[in-house]
């Protein structure tokens, strides 16, 4: 079982948002270096958004229950999802990003848009290829990558450069494709960061994969949710997009619809086929009622996104102000999405043994920014769609457990 | 992408059930040998129950709608399932099947029993392993086993032998445990025949692999629709069960939940805990707001699962006899769940194109037996969990159909 194991020791959830929990059953906490008292308040969960302060887009469940009375036909779908479903959600993506995407062939229905990525992996490379991810990225990105057998090649992004790009190193990416890549997978919103890639960016990121035949993952989960009106581009609309390509979107972020388990993958139709036989072994298709939730998506009530997207600058502008304003400390100021991944000082713990020390005192929930990617041991991401006050309280007191630890 | 192809093109899903309706946009029927005129009736797909002839069990939708108005916690359980719906589920079933189940470490909610299966596979073997598979079983297993690149060795069940048990070749079991096998997996019922194991067959097996260091994998997915007052074991609940072992069960066929996407999968801690981090990045999750539908399970109205083991009785007592009554077709009356698997005479198409042209000109859709394993040459499954007289009526018609092909 030893190839097994060795797949698996790779594969950690400890750290994974969602899972402290577990780890606190695991009793990882008894060596730990925790100083000084508890520090009371609402514990407030930053791993994931708060769906009861955000709650889901109105009409969710109405749309369930209607799929529900539906019955069978709605219940045993294709494996890439209804056919009616596919058309509702081909018509408002192809508006939306600017990529006609013809439902029949080119677009596959996931549970979330983990399943989606996970599909679109498992469909886009083969042990031994050259699978190349940002640091920072999402932390399942190299976890799937792993699990896969691929070589993971690393590409640097200095989101502290300039807010008016995400700074991935071209230089750098171009080099790795030349050397031979298969694949080259990255988030858009970046997540940890909240960075949104320039035109520029995007557009050369395009051309390269097309000039040396890299297939491209782009998981665009939280590009509706842009800040200050910035520009946002998407890849799969511009004419030098390579052959191989899928975007992935889903409503589990700013439409608070993670529950349903809903995501989507569209693009080339050969890696959408091979996507559903994929899906036919791994769980089917996403739970035959909840696709019927998909036509609350792209269709929100006048006023509504501008209104989520406003109550989270808001939340985005008080938290940045509160960590730029203590010492040691530097913080990029979310473009899209709602994510922070702020560096600290040095401590005198490890950022994973400082994660479970806050929780521990505060009841507060970060993960540790060597999640996303093994050089992140100072930072630590949040996700800041919370109750506006909790979350700042939490920060609150998370800074002064970080004092206590703060290297002299 | 050679090895990436190579794989692919193990995974068909052109003849899986639920799929026929790409197959006919495909326009595959264009060779057919269609033989006289269409026969009309009311289309029915035999490849997988109908809900709306047995629904949902009762209070599931309403069970569904608490776990949204919980919110969050509903929303983000733990990804190996929510810790009061593992309690809940934990607690049924160690009754159920007399093995005792720990909750926190022992078992994990799954999007449905497909998802039970492939983060159970993928937990427990690795490439180059060799995996044994009954023939004839479920489809999916032979699938789930190339993808992981795992050696597939046959075991023959002689379904036709006796009606007092599966008829599983326990000398060959023997003979290729004994030459090395890393995985046993198999349904109990059998899917397709609907045979049950003898109580003999069952401990047979386990004592086996244990003796041979074999890990199981016992699929019980159609366990609770027992017919006639057969004795059912399962296999978890003996002494003489090997270490490695996890049993797969779900409410989603005598249960019609299948909208839901729920499953269960429960054994093992050590492969409990690697299908965690393997669902960490397949899915997530079952979805969570659906996971709370798994309190009606187990829990039915008295009398409710009595009453639907009886009208399937009533409908597999009718095909059978009817499709007995035809001279050069012989079927094994179903033990348990809701499948029959008739053997046919020589027909001059073969068995997927006698697929086709029923469905097309019947309306009537049947899984064609090499789905099941290579040799089914001459069969064909139907899920007969449907209207009744619908059900007649669709098998008369086939019926009429295979005799336009019957070999002179």
């Amino acid at each position: 079982m030893d190839l097994l194991l060795e797949k698996f020791k790779k594969l950690g959830v400890d750290s994974a948002p969602g899972q402290e929990q577990r780890q606190a059953e695991s009793n990882a906490e008894s060596n730990l270096d925790v100083r000084g008292e508890v520090i009371s308040g609402i514990a407030v969960d930053f791993s994931h958004g708060d769906v009861d302060a955000f709650k889901p887009l109105p009409g969710s469940l109405e749309k369930f229950i209607d799929g529900y009375y539906v019955g069978g036909h709605q219940a045993y779908t294709e494996y890439r999802g209804g056919a009616n479903s596919r058309e509702d959600v081909s018509t408002v993506l192809s508006e939306y990003t600017g990529a006609g995407i013809d439902p029949n062939n080119e677009i596959i229905l996931t549970p979330g848009t983990q399943g989606a990525l996970f599909l679109a992996m498992g469909s886009m490379i083969a042990r031994g290829d050259k699978v190349v991810i940002v640091e920072p990225d999402y932390f399942a990105n190299r976890k799937l990558a792993e699990f896969f057998e691929a070589e993971i090649v690393s590409v640097h992004m200095d989101y502290f450069k300039s807010s008016n790009l995400a700074g991935i190193d071209l230089k750098e990416l171009e080099d790795i494709f030349k050397a031979g890549a298969k694949l080259f997978l990255f988030s858009n919103p970046n997540n940890p960061t909240g960075a949104i890639y320039s035109e520029e960016e995007i557009s050369s990121i395009a051309t390269l994969a097309k000039k040396y035949n890299v297939a491209l993952i782009v998981d665009e989960l939280y590009s509706r949710q842009i800040f200050d009106n910035k520009k946002y581009t998407h890849l799969c609309a511009l004419k030098e997009k390579p052959e191989n390509m899928v975007t992935i979107i889903g409503p589990s972020k700013t439409e608070s619809l993670s529950g349903f388990r809903l995501g989507v993958a569209f693009g080339s139709s050969n890696i959408i086929q091979r996507m559903e036989k994929l899906q036919a072994i791994v769980s089917l298709r996403a739970a035959g009622y909840c696709q019927a939730v998909f036509k609350v998506w792209f269709r929100e009530p006048v006023g509504f996104m501008a209104e989520r997207i406003k109550q989270h600058e808001i939340i985005r502008d008080a938290l940045v102000n509160k960590l730029k304003a203590v010492p040691g400390i530097s913080v990029r100021s979310t473009d899209a999405g709602s994510y922070l991944f702020p560096t600290l000082p040095d401590l005198d713990v490890s950022i994973t043994d400082f994660v479970k020390i806050v929780r521990k005192l505060t009841g507060v929930t970060v993960t540790p920014g060597t999640e996303f990617g093994p050089e992140f041991t100072h930072s630590f991401r949040i996700n800041f769609s919370q109750d506006s006050q909790a979350a700042l309280d939490a920060i609150d007191r998370l800074l002064v457990i970080m004092e206590r630890y703060r290297s002299k």
